[in-house]
């Protein structure tokens, strides 16, 4: 058995990829194609659909922590005396000494220059969100952690957002350690906060991301008063006691209506007459709606109309959305007025947002779209599958967002590196697979045009600055401020279009052309 | 910004864990009740439910992991200096100095003490799994942790069961890392390959775990060759010359029928003719069972009745349980054997493995169950929430289970531990939240008991060595095999029972009247 450290760094340095992709690089070793400059696009294929709806658009997220990977990982000795204990079926070593010893000398990151759009912006479907260029061989062996680090990411930013949205802005509390997966909840957390979570409950995260952690008191608590023959009005008197200025209670343990808030209310009167503010209720279980207007009601009565309500349990984007439609209309029936009442809202969203409840990952894809051929020059490459849905975009390019008259983002475009594409002039926008559709901007519909890509990756270190959670978010809501209203509903959202220029279009058409021909040949 | 190796160090020990177990610690030791001994049972409600179906039963995992973790994780300074960082609204210390001496101090796990069904045990909702009994608040404190650890892998391990049984026990292959969630990917794959995967892609957690990774080839391998000018065919020749012993070919990058399978098997000619033996081809879309068929029928013509046929793509229980039942109906239709087809085929589980698709997280909870009284006495807690179901099982227990005169398990039976349960005496179970609800075994129907836990931490350091893979997996075998065929079923298994005996049961009755009443009293 391995020990935990060294199991950590055998698991997740350059060990954490895929097995084909060690002997893919043994192969192009073998053929001497291993340092051919390859190019290789991130996209992913269809926004999460969670059943019953599905996202209009994404939140890009797991960058900066790949980029980090990138620079700290190589093959060190200990991996490759474990490649070098593989044997084949006949029983004979699966790597060659030389393919390792190449491995150790070359097996880093060093060599690939990455594109990519900054965290935290709005992304869609097939549009090139991470565009690398490297040599075949560790390209290859940086695509399962590439993806592995992005799709996870943007998945639970995308749930962050929507869920955000839901709760009309009101703060939003990541709660899903518990319920994550390993350490990869640390993971899921950051990504929440880049998409749509104002905190998280996550100690070390909020830390490491210089946050402060959020919490109230577990049932546990009120629990351990009572076995002690105390009762929930002596726990909660208890936490009063230590924390007299975040004083949240929860309040449903024995009985929420009837002994929960009451008791809440006794203890927040003792808080208001030696100085302090009580900060809130929570609700964990229950009709949450109803019991939100109940303690609002209970609670404005008795004085405290600023105290939070924060709720929880199983909350999700549609949860929060029945919850305050609920409230908007039966609050005025108990005499509360529903937008004081969502505005003292708080959300404890946890397993639903880490595991994107509905749709548990994101389909995201890293394509080989071009490789050196024998004379330097870059090839581009295509696949052939049963589904045009499926293919990637050939060669090297561009992707510019285009907006229009509105100041709106209307299309993301696909062009050609050294195509001109400029405010004020038209556009034609081709259809990513479905040849002969294709619409057309007038000069007056391109207010705005906006490269999405910046440089990140070169020379084996990150070319941007560590971001901090502040510039990613504020990406995220100027990007959400400027999408069509239709694109972020939702249920059944208005679809976004990812359109190909002239000359990337042609490009796709000639190459599938190409190739059905060359392979009949064959 | 935090180091990335600072960040793994400050989010993975100590402080990965809620803010809430810290603040109610700090209260636990104002109080002066910090290290009164609790106890504290983690147990699940609800097999997984994937919308469609639902499981009948869990495989546990996690516990070998949790077990390292709490044996190597302490508050550190670092940890400390951050808590110390802390402020309240008010913008004073939220943590006493007194408190983080404290943890500094005492702040580990040596003090407390677990029993726990090992891993790879079948287990059921509402049966306590793990027992731990400990210090108030390092109890608390490990909650998160624990539940993280347990939860996440017991649900990928018991999706890995549902897949290896839909699969009729030929080898499934783990492939999730590129979707998995960041570093908790590798907790996925061991949990996968306890519960059912025979190997996984993923390289490191394979050689931590003393496993060969396994792999084929990517279509990328093959579109470099077309980009390169060469096709489908070289691309095939080249892999089958390094890996002439384990010549597996991905078969559908340009039309699986029409060129991959032809090509495959002009390839495996030349590796016959060379004395090689061709290992198989995989089928990544289209129709699978179909393509089986086809692929099984050309292979058989050309003489490779032996080569496997790798199926991947979007599978999980259900895809190929539907599957093998198309293969059994129309394989006859093409003059290929049904049985033998299915004897040759190997499965490739990625995404909806490692996600446990239909239902992404385990709902297991950690419930105070009794606390150490002023006069050291233990004292059973209860929660009086709103739904029985709810309510967890008070005090001191044991676990047993029930075989029946088949010598199949019948039932987990919570008793006191005390209580003498013994094979050849009648017992009655009673339902564990419907009062007055209860069964009776005859005498003649108790072949055999037994108890279900073992001491596995004590004084700091796990009291069970570390287990390798084998030994999880034959638990699991034997377990299954002595399971009731109705409640393996994949779809609408028949339910199998946790009881509770007499006296857990008048103990539970007891206390919730008190509880009440004391309650109203107050």
């Amino acid at each position: 058995m391995t020990e935990p450290r060294d199991r950590r760094a055998l698991t997740e340095g350059a060990l954490f990829t895929d097995q084909y992709q060690l002997t893919m690089a043994q192969l192009y070793w073998q053929r001497g194609l291993h340092e051919r400059r390859a190019r290789f696009d991130y996209f992913f294929r269809h926004a999460p659909d969670y059943g019953e709806h599905q996202a209009g658009y994404c939140v890009f997220a797991g960058l900066g922590w790949l980029l980090e990977w990138m620079e700290e990982t190589r093959f060190v000795a200990a991996d490759l005396e474990r490649l070098a204990e593989q044997r084949t079926s006949a029983g004979t070593a699966r790597f060659d000494e030389g393919f390792l010893r190449w491995l150790s000398a070359h097996g880093d990151f060093s060599s690939i220059t990455m594109r990519a759009v900054p965290e935290g912006r709005v992304v869609h479907a097939h549009e090139p969100l991470v565009m690398v260029e490297g040599p075949l061989a560790m390209t290859q062996i940086l695509e399962t952690s590439l993806l592995n680090h992005l799709n996870y990411q943007t998945l639970i930013a995308t749930k962050a957002s929507r869920v955000s949205e839901a709760g009309r802005g009101r703060p939003v509390l990541e709660f899903g350690l518990r319920r994550g997966p390993d350490t990869g909840a640390n993971a899921g957390a950051r990504a929440a906060l880049i998409g749509g979570a104002d905190f998280t409950s996550n100690v070390g995260i909020s830390h490491a991301l210089g946050l402060d952690p959020k919490g109230t008191h577990a049932h546990s608590m009120v629990q351990a008063f009572m076995a002690l023959g105390g009762g929930e009005l002596e726990a909660f008197r208890a936490y009063a006691s230590v924390y007299p200025d975040d004083c949240i209670l929860l309040v449903d343990t024995v009985d929420t209506l009837h002994s929960g808030i009451p008791h809440a209310i006794a203890v927040f009167e003792e808080l208001r007459a030696a100085g302090h503010r009580p900060a809130g209720v929570r609700l964990d279980s229950g009709d949450l709606a109803y019991l939100a207007i109940r303690a609002a009601q209970m609670l404005d009565d008795a004085g405290f109309p600023e105290v939070a309500i924060v709720l929880s349990s199983e909350l999700d984007e549609l949860a929060l959305w029945q919850i305050l439609s609920q409230i908007d209309e039966e609050a005025p029936r108990y005499g509360v007025d529903p937008e004081a009442l969502v505005a003292r809202l708080v959300y404890g969203v946890g397993t639903r947002l880490i595991t994107s409840h509905g749709h548990p990952a994101l389909d995201g894809v890293f394509k080989l779209v071009g490789i050196e051929g024998a004379d330097g020059a870059d090839v581009p490459a295509i696949k052939l599958s049963e589904s045009p849905a499926k293919m990637p975009i050939p060669g090297d390019k561009v992707v510019w967002r285009i907006y229009d008259e509105r100041g709106l983002a209307t299309a993301d475009l696909v062009a050609a590196t050294d195509e001109p594409i400029a405010p004020g002039t038209p556009l034609v926008l081709h259809h990513p697979h479905h040849d002969g559709v294709s619409r057309t901007l007038a000069a007056s519909e391109v207010s705005e045009v906006e490269r999405l890509h910046v440089d990140v990756f070169h020379g084996g270190a990150a070319t941007v600055e560590p971001e901090d959670l502040a510039a990613m978010r504020a990406r995220r809501g100027e990007d959400l401020e400027r999408l069509d209203p239709g694109v972020r509903r939702l249920v059944n959202p208005h679809r976004y279009h990812v359109s190909l220029s002239e000359r990337v279009k042609h490009l796709q058409r000639d190459l599938i052309q190409a190739a059905k021909r060359q392979n009949i040949e064959r």
